[in-house]
């Protein structure tokens, strides 16, 4: 099939230098729905990411509970508290760029009901975790970002994780060319698959990734680049090679095995030092 | 106009260098009136620039649930619980040097009510984010420093963004002297404009400012130098200066993208060690 | 008797370097049964020593309160609330790979009743502290590794602290192969006994190390390594050997004096670098 | 009078190292009473220097908003919720090498109630902060020790803070005499006045503690040492001498506009290794 391999020379054309003149609005403010009392971790894990990312604002839709967590650690961000049934309400925030929804999310009624009001806004939206399942996608303009482990795909397409790991790239493709939706199948050599049909292979990222949370980090670096897109494949492409090329900064160093979700953000700094 | 570029010599010749001697009431007290539920971190990240910058003490009138967040993190300051109303009932603290209100605030009528205690103090005052707004200032000896970004000047003078940002220099000028407070425009080059007609230009900073949080970690500067202040002029001079030189020292080495606003606090450490 | 010094050589035969193709469900997950209100920084340390040891998920049982403590330094891990309880009253989380009970809970009837339960499932289960008592152990496949201080084990075995110093190797094995269950019996020269009668004696670690909160960092380590062992005797050799290579890899640059057993966790990197 | 300088060498003489065959009751236990919901903080810089100086465990007695402050921040220690109200009701932990009293409180009624109830064990006790006023000390075998700054141990005295400035060695040493207590009384040269007529004084440290917090710092550090000294007069030299120098290690390299208390405990560790 139609694919190649997105390599450091692709990020060096495609990322977003930033401009001289910016302020926060030029980078967008992005909306963060994740996190619960059992799993506030997760919402924490994402907003950081996007942070070190360069989102321009950003806010998480979490709980109470959730938020102490995350503003102790992310002071930089704002919150909707409440926010699953803030947003499930259709109490949307106004300029919203891009949104993230799903890490750390376990009630589907909620999720399906705040999608219902997301899916009405004209933003790209990301669906991580809680957020995928069997689903049909809203004709959009603006592009959906699925974000998959090989066992969620599985659950997404009624299909068994062992077929998908055998055929990743034709079946990323025709998922995302049969439902209209950008595709980011995770694992070793995460596949990138539009509706177009291109495909994009990653080559980052190393087994220190192998840990719980390392996919909301994801799912935060991909909502800030895309808050801020010219291009969203590159900005996809980018994202998930940077999430991986953090990865190996950190084990020139330190071990794999010690590796947290978190270091891969605060390693960024060093990593995008590179790019810009 | 009547401007000039604000140097790092000029920073050498005024910087406070600490006095073998000082106890910690040589350096002031200075509140914070910041922070609700919804921004907890923006009173975090101004009391933890306000403390990076050699306040001799520092008080956080804020909510509860901010009040936690913030002492996790910057242990060193202690709080008004529901801050806000406490100080808008007039229980205002002794012996404050300076204060400085709004990051993270939104209740207007709390706001105004808690400026009106504050002007009658014979202090400073720092007005920034939500206590921003179409106002009329009191008759005072002491300064009142405003502190908006474009689109919040924009607020307070009921122009367009568009217009002021071609004219900045004049812009700022005439509402200082008109209103007889001490203007600081910011964004690229921040405009420092005095009710006496004089002007400076700030030439630190860089676009990894361009994010959520770091107009909050001016404001806490500005409070720290401020309640130690022999010349307003150049602590304000010396605030803007150093916040955007941390920035410039953080992207020395790390990437402009995923500076947040309280590295600019950490990183004014190594910052002033120059200047001392 | 039949003992030999676990040596820096036998850690690399034996160490589980990170295999390429993983995903965290390779490394397994690990559930920890630890913390009280009063006693909340035991199961943090816990966990983040299990998320630095490579575990693959990690699932906490413990009190609201301190989810919230752990949560904010270690966002990776995710919460079972009033997770004693919740335990004891049967409600296991599935697929676990093994377990550690006791760090920080002090309620021994509901202590009891929690391990009545785990008894039952087919993994291995690491009991310390509050977990530690003068206890029937059932006939089970999977190990049970207890893990006391010489006054633990005097509580365990009803004999004299002073006595079981003296004849360490002796009082570990005889319990070890009585009981059918592996001992841990910590301190300067940390001695493991299986119940085969072999005998395993750690020479890292310093005086560092006797400080509150070091053993649950070793119960942390030893719940990540048992949670994907293929070979329980080496994972418990190694989890003794590298907590106290840590703690050497701090002293050998900071005083003895300082080191935390956060320290512990967070030096791994650096030292299990050379073993992967 | 009596008097002489503390130095290196001294500091190299006394200092306690830490005895390979050590377990964590080898260095004590302390009990630390501290903190409330305006002044959380103070209680946690106070633990963080306890813990950083190597004592063997420390129970907090705070309020249940400072403990979770505290916790995730020093998990090392464990808490008594509600605590000065449960040391002032007489329960008192068992097995207490030594305890400190003060910072952050402000309830006289129940600080007094609970030094009654301290002063009934045989322990050294440190008075710091809101335990310092006007105050008759009972008959004790076990020290004393009053740890005021100039303005404290005006109220204690009934003087003038001038006066005493005057009179630094003279004022304290008067009092230690007269009350048959050790006072440390801070500031630039603190002064450490023995009941005996001797007198130490100390000559590390800068301006850069002239700062909100850095007094609770040393409290914890004279918590530690005292917990586990041979010799009081070296226990106290030492942990004054210690906290001056950590600051003085600080600013070879950074600012001491920008040393936090925090900071100091943080360095203690490179400072102290040169004594182990
Ligand atoms: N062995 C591996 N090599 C490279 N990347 C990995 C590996 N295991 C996991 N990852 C990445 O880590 C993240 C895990 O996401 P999740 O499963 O949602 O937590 C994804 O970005 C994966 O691509
Ligand atoms: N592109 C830029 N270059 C330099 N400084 C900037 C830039 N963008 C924002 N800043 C500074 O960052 C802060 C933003 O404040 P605020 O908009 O209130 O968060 C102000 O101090 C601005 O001057
Ligand atoms: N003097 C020492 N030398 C080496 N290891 C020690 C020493 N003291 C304590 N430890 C270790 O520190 C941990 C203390 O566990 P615990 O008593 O449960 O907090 C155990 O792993 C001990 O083996
Ligand atoms: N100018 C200074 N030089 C040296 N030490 C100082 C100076 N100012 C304050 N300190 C120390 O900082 C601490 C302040 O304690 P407190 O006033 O209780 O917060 C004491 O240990 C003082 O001795
Ligand atoms: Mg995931
Ligand atoms: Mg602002
Ligand atoms: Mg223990
Ligand atoms: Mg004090």
């Amino acid at each position: 099939s139609n694919w190649r391999v997105w390599t450091e020379s692709d990020v060096r054309k495609t990322f977003n230098k930033r401009k001289p003149n910016a302020h926060k609005g030029t980078y967008g403010t992005g909306l963060l729905v994740a996190g619960t009392d059992e799993m506030p971790g997760s919402a924490l894990l994402a907003a950081l990411a996007a942070m070190r990312s360069g989102i321009g604002k950003l806010t998480v839709a979490t709980t109470p509970f959730a938020s102490a967590i995350i503003a102790a650690k992310v002071p930089e961000c704002t919150f909707i508290h409440n926010g699953l049934e803030q947003i499930a309400d259709g109490k949307i925030p106004r300029k919203i760029k891009a949104a993230a929804v799903g890490p750390g999310l376990t009630d589907q009624v909620k999720i399906n009901k705040a999608l219902k009001q997301l899916f009405e806004e004209k933003i790209p939206l990301i669906l991580d975790a809680g957020a995928l399942t069997k689903r049909e996608y809203p004709m959009k303009t603006e592009p959906i970002i699925v974000t998959p482990h090989p066992g969620e795909f599985a659950k997404m397409t009624g299909k068994m994780t062992a077929d998908i790991q055998k055929n990743r790239l034709d079946e990323a493709s025709a998922y995302a060319m049969g439902n209209e939706v950008i595709v980011v199948l995770k694992g070793r050599n995460t596949v990138i698959a539009f509706p177009d049909g291109s495909l994009h292979i990653n080559v980052t990222g190393n087994a220190g990734l192998a840990k719980g949370g390392t996919g909301d980090t994801l799912t935060g670096i991909l909502l800030a680049f895309i808050s801020s897109a010219n291009d969203i494949k590159s900005a996809i492409a980018n994202a998930v090679y940077l999430h991986g090329a953090s990865a190996d900064y950190w084990s020139e160093t330190r071990a794999e095995t010690s590796l947290l979700a978190s270091d891969v953000s605060e390693n960024l700094a060093f990593v995008l030092k590179a790019f810009e």
